[in-house]
């Protein structure tokens, strides 16, 4: 069983931050592909970014069913693309934030989600009332920019600890969401230092995806996600025509 | 990994109706341990049977852990006790309601839920609304009793079917939602039949169920899940005071 | 007129405190029949507490019914069992946390309820949002144990006036209900003392209760609420098989 | 125990079916002063009447107050000036529409209100949501005009009757309430012939207000309802101004 | 285009500051008629001046319509008579709060009203909810009486000041709404002063105004907006009744 | 006055149909700029085309800023790229979906969108949200390809009309709202025919566009529209890094 699990950014670094995340949970017979995106910004911080990121994610959401993956999840907290994903793909497509939200929600009643630039607060804040979840999730940015968590000279660990002190002081949470790919490395630290349950969305979506396929479901094709009509495109994005791309 | 399936009726038929259901998509390393509740209604079909249910399924909720189970799933599509059930445990536990609606919000926009009796069906639509679901799922009744699903002179399944029928043609609906655990047996004819997906919660419920263990999550326990507080229980329920029960 | 007034725990002491709030507002010609239950917890505190509470109140429902109550009272703040009393019985059943919250409605736009356990916030908070109160409701935990209300040693009763302080100060609200049936006595002194609005549950739902009466009104039958079907109950709750407990 | 039952349109044989309607539920303690508007609409269909119902109805409110009723009922049901009363009045003010729901919240899940003129619907339909009710109670209109109720030659009461038989058919609805306060007469009427709970708002409020009055309680007076500000009222309606009508 | 923008309170200095507002935006070919009403409250503040304000401010509507107005404008931040106002006109009829919050809504996520009284704070927020806004508008209330923006010695526009500031700080608004139409003439100083959009309701619905009339678009009359039904209206307002104040 | 209405699909007639509609309301001060996207799907059915329309979108959306124009208008129904348009850009941009509902709010309490294929149903209910209308705006689909509106041969425009008489008759819908780009040039037809408001959002949104500029706003930039952080942009897309395409 093979899941892709794409980086919908160009930063490759991220994308092995992902895999390990990936592959620490998934079944013995899973196979985790992890890719990263070919085209478009090094990190998605706000909408213009994730606009941008949105023909890489696809080209590789088509070359990945193509190659024989059974499902995808695109690696992104905001859930880029993956409405366009689904409509594309007949494997199942996971979001690693409505993967992350509806583990939480099994395990908790108040939960946050401490996210990285307060820029993407806000686009987090409607995914969570789409989830249905506005009443039960509070969303905080610790306001660090996506790649500082790499970096060891910043102190963007730091502000991510202060902003999970202060939601489970001031916000009666149960549970932590970390809002970002590229904190999953810090989710077992995360959860011995605070003794709260601490939900990597990257970990939750692999469950997912496998779950799906053990479940033998994939994306309904009757209404919102109805396959893509055939039809030219043109200019620098020819090869994105639905049926260039791949649609039967 | 050991799961513990609990029907909270006393109908032993319909257990094993569940476990066939569970093991079809149990991981090769779970073992699925089917019970069923020891005193209460023969099916739950309304309030009043559902409160009646409780003191059985927690029993076994308490014993279940006690010998050894990694989580458990409620077997009634009401999702009768969850939040007792979570509050008594350490282990996560899992209703079929809502981990069939959350397998279903990955997969399709527009929910139909088929249950058995109308007067199920207003206490579905709470559960719909509490998961945050409203404004995406229909819940119809087949006006069915329970047990019926079982017996061969029954045209219960027939009324089943129309209702999807209805469903699919009146709600453009894009995937269906089994709302009964004694209809789980019929999940993959039904898919045949009507080319859509159809969910089966007790499956839902056992992949959520593995994933949370593989996840390494469990119930919070800061806030509303809070282990009950030590205190005597009086009289007939004696033997349900948490020291008892086996709280720690 | 003979209503009943059924305290779910099993503690006696806290029963004569509902009976005393009853009767200082029932009509003349109204009886109140204050009744403890016969088994279970003794102070109800979150989920667990509440399941258990279940049987013992249902069984003082059917017996009130029979013994001539025109119309029963639920005086617990979680509203514990109010669905399934109202399937049980043909009298109008009230809950005090719906009684409260509706009296409170009518004179005030924004209202505090202030609570025991912070336990039973959320699931106060559900309540809320199911009597359609969301927006307008704020629910405020004191931190006590419900039977230290009681303990002259403790310091609860200042525990909560703090919470009551603070609730006016910074929720900008207009009235102030309490939180649990244990406060009933403390109404009068909480009003003088804070120049607000001060409701309790058990005085509300007697005059509620007397409404439905001399309005003609009692639970509809057709839906939700339809009489439980008669089926057998296995195991220690055979007792309560709907024709046993005295469902016609 | 006075209480002001005000018919705010300025038909007086309206006046005597709300009167009748608000003692047949009375307490035998209670007064009923059923008052008729003075000046402003013969009925009140859609938002202009109810726009110039106002001073009529608030007039009434201040002399009720003045000569000692210690509750006023609104007998319209579009709860016409209810804030404005509230803001005006010490005493507790009723709206039927409110009263009515509220009422019907406690026996029954799905309610449908029947109402008159297609154009008082969405009016209606914003009370429900402001109460909270917007997810459980459906507002049809029987699309007759308020002062045909009373005409022995229209067809007004079969549309009534046919309207609440499509309700009970097509909406599943477990409760009746009568959307207009010339609908009083029929309540009982109307309980007999369809079976079902039919509720009328003008009783509803009366015994809501003996029940606030039976409890101490009254409008909070900190918030939106604190009472109107002394300042100039000018030309026509100087005689409005809080001082003079007589706020203290 | 003639636009009759009516100040509904009888203060005409304040009508002298809104039709400022008013013509610093209109397009060249726009006339703005601005009328004081004669009849009622010198200002508005809570829900009794506004009940009070709707007699003399339908007047204004009805002339202003005859006397060739092809669109108007209710200059009060609560709407007051909006509705009515509608059913009346034939011609659109605009308020200042849905106005500004429109405005508002097409350039910021994150809205907050600053309004004058505490006690318009809930009326306010009643409005925010009705136009859909509720999830992404607060609103605060800087405590001053509204015609203290007058008035030189007042502390008022500092506290006004004051509100903003602290909007800003803890809101993470993103844009300011001014809540009372006597604000109007400070929106290019506040804007300067804090460097975020503040949008004033009067300018906006006079733009709104002259987009409807060149859109062709005019209140839909098949709803809730109908014409007023031709009735006598008895008394002191029988002149308001709907063929004497000229409707068709 | 400079307005770029920029047509997000690559099909010239329809931008056109755009730039017609547009004219026919714009100001005589404003000069309409009608703009083919260079790249991307001939028509936007369905998320898929949605995302690979942004690209040529947003690319044009900075064109047309540093072309001085003062406000931009996306004319697809889908509101295709707005959020990552305003983040771009410092002048306003409007969605045409929104804009026609907002006009509507302005005249109808009941409005239906007529769309074009089913597909694009759910994600217009999506935006109904979003924009705070969920409670009165209905979503109907008369199932015609896009480009099959400029189709003399197919009877795209009768089912349209169709779908409109169905929505009057069913919903009672006050206004109609048509919900495709490629609908506006039969706006004045159907008024005339169905004697309703009829709504094209391209022209309410060049209204609101000049609305915005002589109301002196534009997007506020301190929250989710701050401006794009300059970062490398990857691959194919590397003339949309922020700094590449223009971001201060």
């Amino acid at each position: 069983m093979k899941i892709a699990v794409i980086n919908p950014n160009t930063t490759s670094s991220m994308t092995a931050t992902i895999a390990d995340a990936a592959r620490r949970v998934a079944n013995d017979t899973t196979t985790i592909e992890a890719i990263t995106s070919s085209m478009g910004p090094v990190s998605i911080e706000g909408y213009y970014d994730e606009a941008l990121a949105l023909p890489g994610l696809l080209l590789e959401i088509a070359r990945a069913e193509r190659n024989g993956a059974v499902a995808a999840v695109i690696a992104c907290f905001d859930d880029t693309g993956l409405d366009a994903a689904r409509a594309l793909a007949d494997i199942p497509v996971l979001g690693i934030c409505e993967a992350a939200l509806s583990a939480a929600s099994f395990i908790a009643q108040r939960i946050t989600v401490v996210t990285t630039m307060e820029r993407s607060r806000l686009p987090l804040e409607h995914l969570v009332h789409r989830y249905g979840m506005a009443g039960r999730v509070k969303v905080r940015a610790a306001d660090i920019p996506v790649l500082s968590l790499d970096d060891p000279q910043s102190n963007a660990r730091d502000r991510l600890r202060n902003e999970i002190a202060t939601a489970l002081r001031e916000d009666k949470t149960e549970a932590i969401v970390l809002g970002c790919a590229g904190m999953a490395d810090l989710t077992l630290d995360l959860r011995r230092e605070f003794g709260v349950p601490v939900i990597d969305g990257v970990a939750a979506a692999v469950k997912q995806a496998e779950s799906l396929v053990a479940l033998g479901l994939s994306t309904a094709k009757r209404g919102a996600y109805a396959a893509p009509v055939h039809k030219p495109y043109i200019g620098a994005l020819e090869a994105f025509a639905p049926a260039t791309i791949g649609v039967a």
